[in-house]
Protein backbone atom coordinates (compact mmCIF):
# COMPACT_ATOMS: atom_id res chain seq x y z
CA UNK A 1 0.00 0.00 0.00
CA UNK A 2 3.03 2.17 -0.60
CA UNK A 3 3.96 2.90 2.78
CA UNK A 4 7.56 2.67 2.16
CA UNK A 5 6.37 6.60 -0.17
CA UNK A 6 3.80 8.04 1.90
CA UNK A 7 4.53 11.11 4.03
CA UNK A 8 1.80 11.42 7.26
CA UNK A 9 0.63 14.93 8.76
CA UNK A 10 2.12 15.66 12.37
CA UNK A 11 0.57 19.04 12.48
CA UNK A 12 0.56 22.36 10.31
CA UNK A 13 -1.23 25.32 9.56
CA UNK A 14 -2.13 28.16 7.01
CA UNK A 15 1.22 30.20 7.16
CA UNK A 16 -0.19 32.67 4.48
CA UNK A 17 -3.70 33.43 3.85
CA UNK A 18 -3.69 36.92 1.01
CA UNK A 19 -6.04 38.01 -1.02
CA UNK A 20 -6.11 35.21 -3.34
CA UNK A 21 -3.12 32.45 -2.32
CA UNK A 22 -3.68 30.33 0.61
CA UNK A 23 -0.80 28.01 1.90
CA UNK A 24 -0.30 25.57 3.68
CA UNK A 25 2.63 24.59 6.49
CA UNK A 26 3.00 21.21 7.50
CA UNK A 27 5.02 18.99 9.81
CA UNK A 28 5.30 15.12 8.12
CA UNK A 29 6.67 11.94 8.99
CA UNK A 30 8.61 10.25 6.32
CA UNK A 31 8.39 6.87 5.52
CA UNK A 32 12.29 6.42 7.49
CA UNK A 33 10.61 8.06 10.10
CA UNK A 34 12.20 11.36 10.06
CA UNK A 35 9.83 14.50 10.03
CA UNK A 36 9.82 16.91 7.52
CA UNK A 37 8.43 20.68 6.23
CA UNK A 38 5.89 20.31 3.00
CA UNK A 39 4.47 23.87 1.63
CA UNK A 40 1.71 24.05 -0.75
CA UNK A 41 -0.75 25.74 -1.86
CA UNK A 42 -4.57 25.48 -0.64
CA UNK A 43 -6.48 25.09 -3.89
CA UNK A 44 -10.22 24.99 -4.45
CA UNK A 45 -10.04 23.14 -8.29
CA UNK A 46 -10.83 24.54 -11.50
CA UNK A 47 -12.51 23.76 -15.26
CA UNK A 48 -10.94 23.81 -18.41
CA UNK A 49 -13.76 23.84 -21.16
CA UNK A 50 -12.90 22.91 -24.79
CA UNK A 51 -15.11 24.52 -27.27
CA UNK A 52 -15.63 22.70 -29.91
CA UNK A 53 -17.46 24.09 -33.53
CA UNK A 54 -19.16 21.49 -36.00
CA UNK A 55 -16.66 22.87 -38.30
CA UNK A 56 -13.43 21.07 -35.86
CA UNK A 57 -12.37 24.84 -35.26
CA UNK A 58 -12.30 25.43 -31.35
CA UNK A 59 -12.45 28.63 -29.14
CA UNK A 60 -9.39 29.85 -27.63
CA UNK A 61 -8.45 33.26 -25.15
CA UNK A 62 -5.40 35.37 -25.57
CA UNK A 63 -4.93 36.24 -21.72
CA UNK A 64 -2.49 38.30 -20.33
CA UNK A 65 -0.67 36.12 -16.81
CA UNK A 66 1.55 38.55 -14.65
CA UNK A 67 3.40 36.25 -12.91
CA UNK A 68 5.23 35.52 -16.50
CA UNK A 69 4.32 38.74 -17.89
CA UNK A 70 3.22 37.20 -21.16
CA UNK A 71 0.26 36.67 -22.87
CA UNK A 72 -1.00 33.14 -23.11
CA UNK A 73 -3.10 31.03 -25.22
CA UNK A 74 -5.63 29.14 -23.46
CA UNK A 75 -8.93 27.49 -23.37
CA UNK A 76 -11.59 29.00 -21.56
CA UNK A 77 -10.86 28.27 -17.76
CA UNK A 78 -11.45 29.35 -13.94
CA UNK A 79 -11.66 28.33 -10.23
CA UNK A 80 -14.81 26.59 -8.83
CA UNK A 81 -16.53 28.13 -6.42
CA UNK A 82 -17.08 26.95 -2.92
CA UNK A 83 -19.70 24.51 -2.97
CA UNK A 84 -19.91 24.52 -6.84
CA UNK A 85 -20.58 21.53 -8.94
CA UNK A 86 -17.48 21.48 -11.62
CA UNK A 87 -20.01 21.40 -14.73
CA UNK A 88 -22.19 24.05 -13.38
CA UNK A 89 -18.72 25.87 -12.59
CA UNK A 90 -17.58 25.03 -16.13
CA UNK A 91 -20.58 26.32 -17.85
CA UNK A 92 -21.25 29.69 -15.57
CA UNK A 93 -16.98 30.36 -16.59
CA UNK A 94 -17.26 29.67 -20.84
CA UNK A 95 -20.60 31.80 -20.34
CA UNK A 96 -18.77 34.56 -18.53
CA UNK A 97 -15.48 34.52 -20.13
CA UNK A 98 -16.56 33.94 -23.93
CA UNK A 99 -20.07 34.35 -24.03
CA UNK A 100 -21.19 30.92 -25.67
CA UNK A 101 -23.02 28.66 -23.92
CA UNK A 102 -23.19 24.79 -25.23
CA UNK A 103 -26.16 22.28 -25.41
CA UNK A 104 -23.30 19.37 -25.28
CA UNK A 105 -20.80 18.53 -22.22
CA UNK A 106 -19.20 15.66 -21.57
CA UNK A 107 -16.27 14.69 -18.66
CA UNK A 108 -12.61 14.45 -20.57
CA UNK A 109 -10.12 14.07 -17.82
CA UNK A 110 -9.04 15.33 -14.60
CA UNK A 111 -4.97 16.77 -14.51
CA UNK A 112 -2.71 17.63 -11.70
CA UNK A 113 -0.67 20.57 -12.48
CA UNK A 114 1.98 21.62 -9.73
CA UNK A 115 1.74 18.47 -7.71
CA UNK A 116 5.15 19.24 -5.76
CA UNK A 117 3.63 22.60 -4.07
CA UNK A 118 -0.20 22.58 -5.00
CA UNK A 119 -3.71 20.89 -4.18
CA UNK A 120 -5.10 22.02 -7.69
CA UNK A 121 -6.66 19.78 -9.84
CA UNK A 122 -8.51 20.56 -13.42
CA UNK A 123 -11.31 19.02 -15.09
CA UNK A 124 -11.48 19.06 -18.20
CA UNK A 125 -15.16 19.14 -20.00
CA UNK A 126 -15.63 19.02 -23.91
CA UNK A 127 -18.35 21.37 -25.04
CA UNK A 128 -20.09 21.24 -28.34
CA UNK A 129 -23.38 22.56 -29.68
CA UNK A 130 -21.96 26.05 -29.06
CA UNK A 131 -24.11 29.37 -29.25
CA UNK A 132 -22.85 32.84 -29.26
CA UNK A 133 -24.18 35.38 -26.37
CA UNK A 134 -23.14 38.13 -24.31
CA UNK A 135 -19.68 37.94 -22.00
CA UNK A 136 -19.76 38.65 -18.62
CA UNK A 137 -16.12 39.44 -17.29
CA UNK A 138 -15.23 39.62 -13.68
CA UNK A 139 -13.88 42.79 -12.40
CA UNK A 140 -10.53 43.05 -13.42
CA UNK A 141 -10.40 40.78 -15.92
CA UNK A 142 -9.19 40.82 -19.47
CA UNK A 143 -9.18 38.67 -22.05
CA UNK A 144 -10.13 38.02 -25.83
CA UNK A 145 -10.85 35.62 -27.73
CA UNK A 146 -10.41 33.43 -31.56
CA UNK A 147 -10.95 30.08 -33.06
CA UNK A 148 -8.06 28.13 -34.28
CA UNK A 149 -8.36 24.83 -35.80
CA UNK A 150 -6.95 21.63 -34.02
CA UNK A 151 -4.08 20.98 -36.13
CA UNK A 152 -2.88 24.90 -36.10
CA UNK A 153 -2.76 24.13 -32.02
CA UNK A 154 -0.90 21.14 -32.59
CA UNK A 155 1.30 23.35 -34.83
CA UNK A 156 1.84 25.68 -31.98
CA UNK A 157 2.43 23.73 -29.46
CA UNK A 158 5.27 22.27 -31.22
CA UNK A 159 6.64 25.43 -32.34
CA UNK A 160 6.68 27.15 -28.54
CA UNK A 161 3.46 29.16 -29.02
CA UNK A 162 1.14 27.03 -26.85
CA UNK A 163 3.24 26.42 -23.79
CA UNK A 164 0.34 26.66 -20.92
CA UNK A 165 -0.04 23.04 -20.08
CA UNK A 166 -4.07 22.30 -19.62
CA UNK A 167 -3.92 24.07 -23.52
CA UNK A 168 -1.64 21.38 -24.57
CA UNK A 169 -3.37 18.57 -22.95
CA UNK A 170 -6.80 19.50 -24.27
CA UNK A 171 -4.89 20.06 -27.61
CA UNK A 172 -3.72 16.51 -27.98
CA UNK A 173 -7.23 15.11 -26.23
CA UNK A 174 -8.90 16.82 -29.14
CA UNK A 175 -6.75 15.33 -31.55
CA UNK A 176 -7.46 11.77 -30.06
CA UNK A 177 -11.16 12.33 -30.06
CA UNK A 178 -11.47 13.96 -33.50
CA UNK A 179 -9.62 11.44 -35.13
CA UNK A 180 -11.92 8.48 -33.63
CA UNK A 181 -9.04 6.87 -31.40
CA UNK A 182 -10.36 8.15 -28.17
CA UNK A 183 -13.83 8.13 -27.18
CA UNK A 184 -15.54 9.84 -24.10
CA UNK B 1 1.55 45.07 -28.62
CA UNK B 2 -1.26 43.67 -26.23
CA UNK B 3 -1.58 47.27 -24.49
CA UNK B 4 -5.21 46.09 -23.81
CA UNK B 5 -4.61 43.19 -21.59
CA UNK B 6 -0.97 44.15 -20.28
CA UNK B 7 -1.03 44.56 -16.71
CA UNK B 8 2.18 46.79 -15.11
CA UNK B 9 3.46 46.40 -11.28
CA UNK B 10 3.19 49.42 -9.29
CA UNK B 11 4.95 47.99 -6.46
CA UNK B 12 5.20 44.82 -4.40
CA UNK B 13 7.40 42.86 -2.72
CA UNK B 14 8.08 39.02 -0.96
CA UNK B 15 4.79 38.44 0.92
CA UNK B 16 6.08 35.09 2.47
CA UNK B 17 9.33 32.95 2.40
CA UNK B 18 9.60 29.70 3.48
CA UNK B 19 11.49 26.88 3.94
CA UNK B 20 10.74 25.97 0.05
CA UNK B 21 8.12 28.55 -1.23
CA UNK B 22 8.37 32.21 -1.86
CA UNK B 23 5.23 33.97 -2.13
CA UNK B 24 5.26 37.69 -3.70
CA UNK B 25 2.29 40.37 -3.66
CA UNK B 26 2.26 43.09 -6.13
CA UNK B 27 0.56 46.45 -6.65
CA UNK B 28 -0.28 46.43 -10.44
CA UNK B 29 -2.34 48.63 -13.09
CA UNK B 30 -5.02 47.02 -14.60
CA UNK B 31 -5.54 47.92 -18.75
CA UNK B 32 -8.59 49.62 -18.12
CA UNK B 33 -6.22 52.16 -15.30
CA UNK B 34 -7.50 50.08 -12.02
CA UNK B 35 -5.18 48.62 -9.68
CA UNK B 36 -5.78 45.25 -8.56
CA UNK B 37 -3.06 42.66 -6.31
CA UNK B 38 -1.48 39.86 -7.75
CA UNK B 39 -0.18 37.08 -5.65
CA UNK B 40 2.01 34.49 -7.15
CA UNK B 41 4.55 31.80 -6.17
CA UNK B 42 8.17 32.90 -7.06
CA UNK B 43 9.84 29.73 -8.55
CA UNK B 44 13.12 29.12 -10.39
CA UNK B 45 12.44 26.89 -12.59
CA UNK B 46 12.35 23.10 -13.30
CA UNK B 47 13.33 19.94 -15.86
CA UNK B 48 11.73 17.55 -16.90
CA UNK B 49 13.61 14.23 -18.51
CA UNK B 50 11.95 11.90 -21.19
CA UNK B 51 14.19 8.54 -20.63
CA UNK B 52 13.89 6.53 -23.43
CA UNK B 53 15.50 2.90 -24.02
CA UNK B 54 16.24 1.40 -27.65
CA UNK B 55 13.48 -0.95 -27.17
CA UNK B 56 10.77 2.02 -26.93
CA UNK B 57 10.01 1.65 -23.30
CA UNK B 58 10.47 4.66 -20.80
CA UNK B 59 11.75 5.27 -17.17
CA UNK B 60 9.03 6.70 -15.05
CA UNK B 61 9.07 6.80 -11.22
CA UNK B 62 6.29 6.32 -8.51
CA UNK B 63 6.63 9.01 -5.96
CA UNK B 64 4.06 10.52 -3.52
CA UNK B 65 3.06 13.69 -3.86
CA UNK B 66 2.05 15.36 -0.03
CA UNK B 67 -0.33 18.00 -0.82
CA UNK B 68 -2.45 15.31 -2.94
CA UNK B 69 -1.97 12.85 -0.13
CA UNK B 70 -1.18 10.27 -3.23
CA UNK B 71 1.46 8.53 -5.28
CA UNK B 72 1.85 9.68 -8.62
CA UNK B 73 3.50 8.57 -11.95
CA UNK B 74 5.95 11.00 -13.04
CA UNK B 75 8.68 11.45 -15.66
CA UNK B 76 12.00 12.37 -13.68
CA UNK B 77 12.00 15.81 -12.68
CA UNK B 78 13.45 18.40 -10.11
CA UNK B 79 14.23 22.36 -9.96
CA UNK B 80 16.94 24.55 -11.52
CA UNK B 81 19.68 25.08 -8.96
CA UNK B 82 20.70 29.07 -8.52
CA UNK B 83 22.87 29.89 -11.50
CA UNK B 84 22.24 26.35 -12.62
CA UNK B 85 21.78 25.53 -16.54
CA UNK B 86 18.67 23.56 -17.47
CA UNK B 87 20.40 20.57 -19.46
CA UNK B 88 22.83 20.25 -16.32
CA UNK B 89 20.44 20.46 -13.95
CA UNK B 90 18.06 17.67 -16.19
CA UNK B 91 21.52 15.67 -16.44
CA UNK B 92 21.93 15.76 -12.59
CA UNK B 93 18.37 15.44 -11.71
CA UNK B 94 18.25 11.87 -14.01
CA UNK B 95 21.41 10.55 -12.00
CA UNK B 96 20.59 11.40 -8.46
CA UNK B 97 16.74 10.63 -8.92
CA UNK B 98 17.26 6.92 -11.18
CA UNK B 99 20.93 6.38 -11.24
CA UNK B 100 21.07 6.40 -15.35
CA UNK B 101 23.47 8.35 -17.02
CA UNK B 102 22.52 9.23 -20.66
CA UNK B 103 24.43 9.55 -23.67
CA UNK B 104 22.22 11.57 -25.94
CA UNK B 105 20.34 14.65 -24.87
CA UNK B 106 17.55 16.62 -26.83
CA UNK B 107 15.18 19.68 -25.78
CA UNK B 108 11.71 19.25 -26.52
CA UNK B 109 9.74 21.76 -24.95
CA UNK B 110 9.11 24.69 -22.79
CA UNK B 111 5.58 24.02 -20.56
CA UNK B 112 4.04 26.49 -18.03
CA UNK B 113 1.98 24.69 -15.19
CA UNK B 114 0.19 27.19 -13.28
CA UNK B 115 0.37 30.88 -15.36
CA UNK B 116 -2.46 32.10 -12.70
CA UNK B 117 -0.78 31.75 -9.62
CA UNK B 118 3.27 30.41 -10.26
CA UNK B 119 6.03 31.99 -12.45
CA UNK B 120 7.22 28.40 -12.84
CA UNK B 121 8.37 27.15 -16.44
CA UNK B 122 9.58 23.44 -17.33
CA UNK B 123 11.92 22.31 -19.81
CA UNK B 124 11.62 18.97 -21.08
CA UNK B 125 14.34 17.11 -22.48
CA UNK B 126 14.62 13.57 -24.17
CA UNK B 127 17.55 11.41 -22.76
CA UNK B 128 18.91 8.03 -24.78
CA UNK B 129 21.74 6.14 -25.15
CA UNK B 130 20.76 5.24 -21.40
CA UNK B 131 23.37 3.68 -18.77
CA UNK B 132 22.33 2.09 -15.52
CA UNK B 133 23.90 3.27 -12.16
CA UNK B 134 23.40 4.07 -8.36
CA UNK B 135 20.98 6.50 -7.76
CA UNK B 136 21.72 9.36 -4.79
CA UNK B 137 18.04 10.40 -3.49
CA UNK B 138 17.81 13.62 -1.79
CA UNK B 139 18.08 13.31 1.95
CA UNK B 140 13.82 13.00 2.46
CA UNK B 141 13.28 11.76 -1.10
CA UNK B 142 11.56 8.95 -1.70
CA UNK B 143 10.50 7.20 -5.01
CA UNK B 144 10.77 3.68 -6.81
CA UNK B 145 11.74 3.82 -10.51
CA UNK B 146 9.83 1.28 -13.21
CA UNK B 147 9.58 0.88 -17.32
CA UNK B 148 6.46 1.57 -19.22
CA UNK B 149 5.92 1.41 -23.10
CA UNK B 150 4.63 4.81 -24.71
CA UNK B 151 1.19 3.17 -25.82
CA UNK B 152 0.89 1.83 -22.10
CA UNK B 153 1.41 5.43 -20.80
CA UNK B 154 -1.19 6.80 -23.70
CA UNK B 155 -3.76 4.06 -22.33
CA UNK B 156 -3.32 5.37 -18.57
CA UNK B 157 -3.85 8.74 -19.40
CA UNK B 158 -6.91 7.98 -21.30
CA UNK B 159 -8.38 5.77 -17.87
CA UNK B 160 -6.86 8.45 -15.69
CA UNK B 161 -3.99 7.08 -13.50
CA UNK B 162 -1.53 8.96 -14.98
CA UNK B 163 -2.91 13.06 -14.11
CA UNK B 164 0.54 14.98 -13.48
CA UNK B 165 0.80 17.41 -16.84
CA UNK B 166 4.87 16.95 -17.02
CA UNK B 167 4.16 13.51 -17.58
CA UNK B 168 1.24 13.86 -19.61
CA UNK B 169 2.64 15.95 -21.97
CA UNK B 170 5.75 14.17 -21.95
CA UNK B 171 3.76 10.74 -23.61
CA UNK B 172 2.19 12.83 -25.81
CA UNK B 173 5.17 14.30 -27.40
CA UNK B 174 6.79 10.99 -27.33
CA UNK B 175 4.41 9.13 -29.61
CA UNK B 176 4.48 12.41 -31.74
CA UNK B 177 8.51 11.98 -32.05
CA UNK B 178 8.49 8.12 -31.83
CA UNK B 179 5.92 7.83 -34.95
CA UNK B 180 8.16 10.04 -36.91
CA UNK B 181 5.93 12.99 -36.76
CA UNK B 182 7.67 15.68 -35.16
CA UNK B 183 11.52 15.94 -35.24
CA UNK B 184 13.02 17.62 -32.76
Amino acid sequence: MDLHLKEVKVDGDVAFEGKFLKLQSDTVRLPDGKTSNREYIRHPGAVVVLPLFVDGTVLLERQFRYPLDQVFIEFPAGKIDPNEDPLDCAQRELQEETGYTASDWEFVCTIHNAIAYSDEHLDIYLARGLTAGESKLDDGEFLETFKASVPDMLQWIREGKITDVKTVIGAFWLEKILAGQWKL
